[in-house]
């Protein structure tokens, strides 16, 4: 089977208006969709990221329930010309940078956190993985 | 700033050898890596599904901690061609689909669970996104 990429990754936030204000007005991804209290979709290039309360996503009968917590990880991938960029506009609006990890092809990727605690990267192309 | 993908999508699971089988033999990713007790990584077409047994993951110095856990969703995007192959495909392996949902868009897209209860799906290209 030829998939092509995951399309839909998912966090889980029980407070979507604090996320909101972080993926919407600090890292300025393009709202899809929000609805109070149930899910915030957005557009994050090519792929779509979706944030659900599990409190309500848990209950829901179709689509599937699906439900999670935690501090999840996920990264965007930015191309390499942006990667220093990426990092200064990040320092720009006082989020901190949790760490800069060097990776075997000699490139860098760097951490930084949501409101939520969830663990985000961005990372430049073929700095880690296989293409 | 100019977000090509999510390239890296994570799951939590305990039971890693048990995904390990799902996710290489069922579902045939090509496996990058596989550290018993610790991740199981994948190439998802150009993205990366990660899974990390979150009692290790938790407790990581570096690159920074992250966990989860639930039953978390993602989407595997699909060429519209390959949509009824890839439930045919699903279906002859004994999974069974939970559900397929009929979109705006009149293209489909059907969900079905990982061994420890994630929730999949298989979604053709411009069937709920926008582009």
């Amino acid at each position: 089977m030829n998939f092509l990429k995951i399309k839909e990754t998912c966090l889980y936030v029980t407070d979507l208006a604090q996320a909101k204000a972080f993926y919407a007005e600090v890292l300025e991804l393009p709202l899809i969709s929000y609805v109070e209290g149930k899910h915030l979709f957005f557009k994050a290039g090519s792929s779509v990221l979706l944030l659900f309360n599990p409190e309500d996503s848990k209950h829901k009968v179709s689509p599937p329930a699906h439900y999670g917590g935690g501090k999840q990880h996920f990264a965007f991938e930015v191309e390499d010309k942006d990667y220093e960029k990426a990092k200064a506009w990040i320092e720009g609006k006082g989020i901190k940078i949790l760490e800069e990890v060097t990776w075997q092809s000699g490139k860098k990727s760097f951490y930084f956190e949501d409101p939520a605690g969830n663990v985000l990267e961005i990372v430049p192309q073929n700095a880690i993985w296989p293409e």
